[in-house]
């Protein structure tokens, strides 16, 4: 048997998605080799695909021709107005036997809402599925060699949401700083200021490396180094616009020294 | 053409594994299913997989018939010298002009050691990628239908590593429950006792909800729900055993709520 015919047929032996029923499914940071077999696999079973903004052109390529995509669109400042037409949505398309996929960006449970949504479909008595995926918050610091956790380093790694004004209480960075472990930060550029000066305020060195990686995996891709106290201003002067990764911790200053040994060495 | 063509196609056009050259691969939570496409591509290169000891049945079928596996195997107490012995091996394959993928549990980079990996290979001047993974801490909790974050009720999650003594600093868990926000452990079951009782010193109410996820995503998958004061407890007469992870936080709740709706209205 080739090697085709045995992905074939691990892909075959997948669960099945059944008609009314809606899978949560996470399509990874961007980059559709990102992807999961259960992804791929959800994809292909779909008659409707209900999706977010950011979608890799791999994606709607692995879907059936019959099957149709719907983006999600969270317009404007009303999310959570949105998020329930949202999840009223999957109700609806599942309630006519559709075989319902829900795409989301990283991980569904990672900021994804899918919390929500699983509790919609659940209180609806919709069947659902939660397939997991890469979070971005992993991928984005791996694309820029930076690796969230060192042993003998730390022993834990913070991931937060920059994402909270307005909605829910106020996250106190302060306090997850004063925990001396790395912070990666999820949509972090809109209030990057205020994100590192509470930072400081928490007792980390206003000198404590910084990054900045933005379209993490696809062709865009960017990173900046910089240190907490300057890492805003060094992001705006460098055009980086949202969404963007930030990661704050000593374990940012890997890669420079992995980048000074591959200049000497040589690596891809 | 066809869905197994579109596959083909999009697996042809991810990055080639050359000769000498060392990728460092995630291979998600235990069920194939969560290997990502650039994982099973990987596979499908490599001349020589150098693997943890858990690894599903599904990964070597996807191995071409003239490569082979070979178990890194961390034995016994002496993990810091096995792990340069590890390295030290992929940089000897490498240096061969093999095609040589690392594979590790969940995300290379969450807790799995490949920051030193990826070092090693850096200063041997050997030519490495990450591939990021499906971490065990976001498919267990997901297994269990237990999301680390839900909006307007937390804006961060906390990693940490069980795995302490001995091995780099003492983790305080006592610092990382008085930030309020749910903690997700690997490798937790073998100091359970003792982390839950630093986690009540740091002033999480003893009976914040508590669970245990063995063997996520695999056939003998297992989920227990305790409290924080009885989890160890609970744990051991339920005959839990490593690997497991343990989350801990208002967002365990969510677990009987939904099971509660599905009970009354069907689900998967």
């Amino acid at each position: 048997m080739d090697s085709d015919a045995r992905l074939h047929d691990l892909l075959a032996g997948l669960p099945r998605l059944l008609p009314g029923h809606v899978w949560l499914v996470g399509a990874g940071p961007g980059d559709a080799g990102y992807l999961t077999l259960h992804a791929v696999s959800a994809l292909r079973q779909a008659d409707v695909i209900v999706h977010d903004a950011l979608i890799d052109e791999g994606v709607p390529a692995l879907a059936r021709p019959e099957a149709w995509l719907e983006p999600a669109g969270k317009r404007g400042h009303q999310p959570s107005a949105e998020q329930g037409a949202i999840s009223a949505r999957l109700v609806e398309l599942a309630g006519q036997g559709l075989r319902v996929v829900r795409l989301k960006g990283g991980d569904p449970f990672m900021f994804g809402r899918a919390g929500e949504e699983m509790l919609a479909l659940a209180e609806a008595g919709i069947p659902f599925r939660i397939v997991s995926g890469v979070t971005a918050g992993l991928a984005g610091p791996a694309a820029a060699l930076i690796p969230p956790t060192l042993r003998g380093v730390n022993q834990a790694v913070i991931f937060a949401t920059g994402h909270g004004a307005g909605d829910g209480p106020r996250i106190d960075f302060a306090a997850l700083a004063a925990t001396g472990q790395p912070l990666v930060i999820y949509m972090a550029m809109h209030q990057l200021d205020t994100i590192a000066a509470d930072i400081v305020a928490g007792g980390l060195a206003p000198a404590t490396p910084a990054a900045v990686i933005a379209s993490a995996t696809l062709p865009g891709e960017q990173v900046l180094i910089s240190r907490l106290d300057r890492v805003a201003d060094d992001a705006r002067s460098a055009g980086i616009a949202a969404p963007a990764m930030v990661v704050i911790g000593g374990v940012v200053a890997m890669r420079e020294r992995i980048l000074g040994l591959i200049a000497s060495g040589g690596a891809e």
